[in-house]
């Protein structure tokens, strides 16, 4: 089954936005043998939007609209819709109910541009929006399902999964693509690749066949392997088996093959070893703590945080001592190591983690350049430190930072 | 003039990668006041190519294709639009020429596959390529100029800037669009809209026509205006005119005309003051100091930050004694304010800011449902404190949690 992909929006088509929601739809249509043939953004134009609804219909079997359901003037998808389907619009007063029930819940009276969203083309069904005011709607028109889905992720997303689940996830032919992720940080993209490119070369030709991507960012890497196979079983198992040998080819560092992110892995750690955290951060700014406590349930484990970028906040709140900063500099491994074991021991934690650096544009000397970072953690009284030269912008180097705490707590835990 | 934008590769139908090009085409466009209209990614197929071609000359005047013009047999750009235009491809000696003296350069010999990357439609101007093997091509059908460029941005990005400036840039009427953006948080998307809206409606038709997008995410909405102009000066003055109108019509609540982030603007009112900043989180878990601290040059008012999550950690850290946890919970408007005004006068700064809440998914009780959190900022000795319903998943209430905080810091020091 053929699916195609249309993004209604002016704002991307921008020099400034692009359509990442077409990324998780895609993911989410293969998980079900559905294959993404075309994806299209057009403007907030009822004809243009029109032309491409029109065009989808003559081969896709699946077309998703995202964007466009909102309660202003130049959201006009499901007039588009309307148009070409030639069916009317006619105001839902289920959803026109359910909106105004929606504002006076926050206390505020519906302005009249909401009533927008309860016009519904004829024969559509309405697809419930749990985390925002527009409905999704899903029209059939001779072999194609059209789904139109408001445009903000947090609110698309749980829509498609369920429209998936109830609608397409029956329909699709047997067979599909099938897909794992590989996680990996501490190694350079060319050495991974040099050392996964021999292995996944051959699996293209097995009875399973699986493709390989490697997508790499600055101190994360991730293999995406996607198999071709007539049920998730078969494909499974193929799947397991290369997983295996990738893992077994790159040892530790790969720290996830199910998509969790790094903070979560280590989280789930500290979790089932009954141990609890505190950070002690200087150039990373509170991007390490802000990371573990992106974990739902972060809580049993991360005790408290500090941001100390000041050398008198350093001893303040992470207890070090006046003349190592003194005599080492902020930027050093005796630092990072005081800061660690420092928090630790004030937090009566097991873990600390101490991360100084310089994440610049400024403030680098032809000693201590902008991306010298030094990262400390303790594990139980047992402490290590490394010094890293990073590159990046700012933001990158903030986020490798916190990355490659991490991933020393997770060597040291393992 | 309008535009098309049209990327080939199936690569791009993955759920790994996105269209990137198209930005900086776009960007290149709306320099020379070509509007881009439609943006299309289809996989490495003729017909899909060539669907999206014939489509495309029914209301484009610029037609740019990048993508598929390499050696392989999946390279598939040049028959598609030689079949869509009804010409035949013929080989082109002096491209054959140039392909074996590039490779004979680096001492290689070309390989027989390449010999496709020298055929061309019959009509075709040849663009060259200085950084690769594939050349451009550019032909003309009808209004409509369609110009061929290859997928790497190194290669395609120097092709591009030839053509606009030897074949676009003149045909263009005279003028191009200009861009501005406002930023605006503490109010929802529809009340914005019901303000804004009646302003907006008449810039479509005064002389310097402006268009105006509204794009809204938890916490921030952003209001795109573009003008179409002769000149950079009178769409200048026109957009000048309509952020002004907009500004008045809405306040303080605007906070950025110039596309910086809150933090930035905070950071610069802070450092105008001569001001310094401390902040203790909890719910928020560190996102407020990253991003506080993710403004290049911070560090000159930004003294420390600490994450309490346990209540010990907000009596330790912050000051916050024992007896307003115990009387008052820790999610209170006393202890948000004790958190503030305890982590200011402990770091010695002008200004503390404190947020505490429940970030979720757990931990929620019919009196202090997930979602509400308290922000609490405290200015030379005046403080405020409001008490917030937030909507959205963990991530975002952590992200709306921290920019309160920050919009009230704004607020305070306006």
């Amino acid at each position: 089954m053929n699916a195609c992909i249309l993004a209604v929006g002016s704002e991307m088509l921008t020099p400034f936005k692009v359509d990442t929601n077409s990324l998780l739809i895609t993911e989410r249509l293969n998980g079900v043998g559905i294959d993404v043939r075309m994806k299209a953004v057009v403007a907030d134009d009822i004809d243009e939007i029109a032309a491409v609804v029109r065009g989808a219909l003559g081969w896709a079997h699946v077309l998703i609209v995202t964007g466009g359901l909102g309660p202003t003037e130049d959201d006009l998808t499901r007039e588009a819709v309307a148009r070409v389907l030639d069916v009317a619009l006619k105001m839902d007063e289920g959803i026109l109910e359910g909106l105004r029930e929606r504002f006076a819940r926050r206390g505020l009276v519906m302005s009249d541009n909401n009533r927008r969203q309860a016009m519904v083309p004829s024969g559509a069904i309405v697809l419930e929006n749990r985390n925002g005011s527009a409905p999704g709607l899903m029209l059939t028109s001779g072999r194609t399902d059209i789904i139109l889905l408001p445009g903000p992720p947090r609110e698309m997303t749980p829509m498609l999964d369920a429209v998936i689940a109830d609608r397409l996830a029956g329909k699709r032919g047997s067979g599909g693509l099938f897909r794992r992720t590989l996680k990996i940080t501490g190694r350079p993209e060319s050495e991974v690749d040099a050392v996964v490119q021999p292995i996944y070369s051959k699996w293209v030709h097995q009875a399973v066949p699986i493709s390989t991507t490697i997508l790499a960012a600055l101190g994360q890497i991730e293999l995406h392997l996607t198999a071709s196979a007539p049920t998730a079983d078969v494909a499974g198992s193929a799947l397991d088996a290369a997983v295996a040998q990738l893992r077994e080819a790159l040892g530790p560092s790969v720290y996830s093959v199910d998509g969790r992110p790094l903070e979560a892995v280590v989280g789930a750690m500290l979790k089932e070893r009954g141990m609890t955290i505190a950070v002690a951060e200087s150039c990373s700014g509170g991007l390490l703590a802000s990371r573990l406590t992106d974990v739902p349930g972060s809580s049993a484990y991360f005790e408290r945080g500090v941001v100390c970028y000041s050398n008198r906040a350093k001893t303040e709140l992470a207890g070090v001592p006046e003349e190592t900063i003194r005599d080492y500099g902020a930027v050093s491994e005796p630092v990072a190591t005081a800061m660690a074991e420092g928090i630790a021991a004030r937090s009566h934690t097991d873990v600390g983690a101490g991360i100084t650096g310089i994440a610049g544009p400024d403030g680098g000397t032809p000693e201590k350049p902008v991306g010298m970072v030094v990262v400390a953690v303790t594990v139980a009284g047992a402490t290590k430190v490394r010094t890293l030269k990073l590159f990046g912008g700012r933001d990158m180097i903030k986020f490798q930072s916190a990355q490659a705490a991490m991933n020393m707590l997770r060597l040291m835990l393992m």
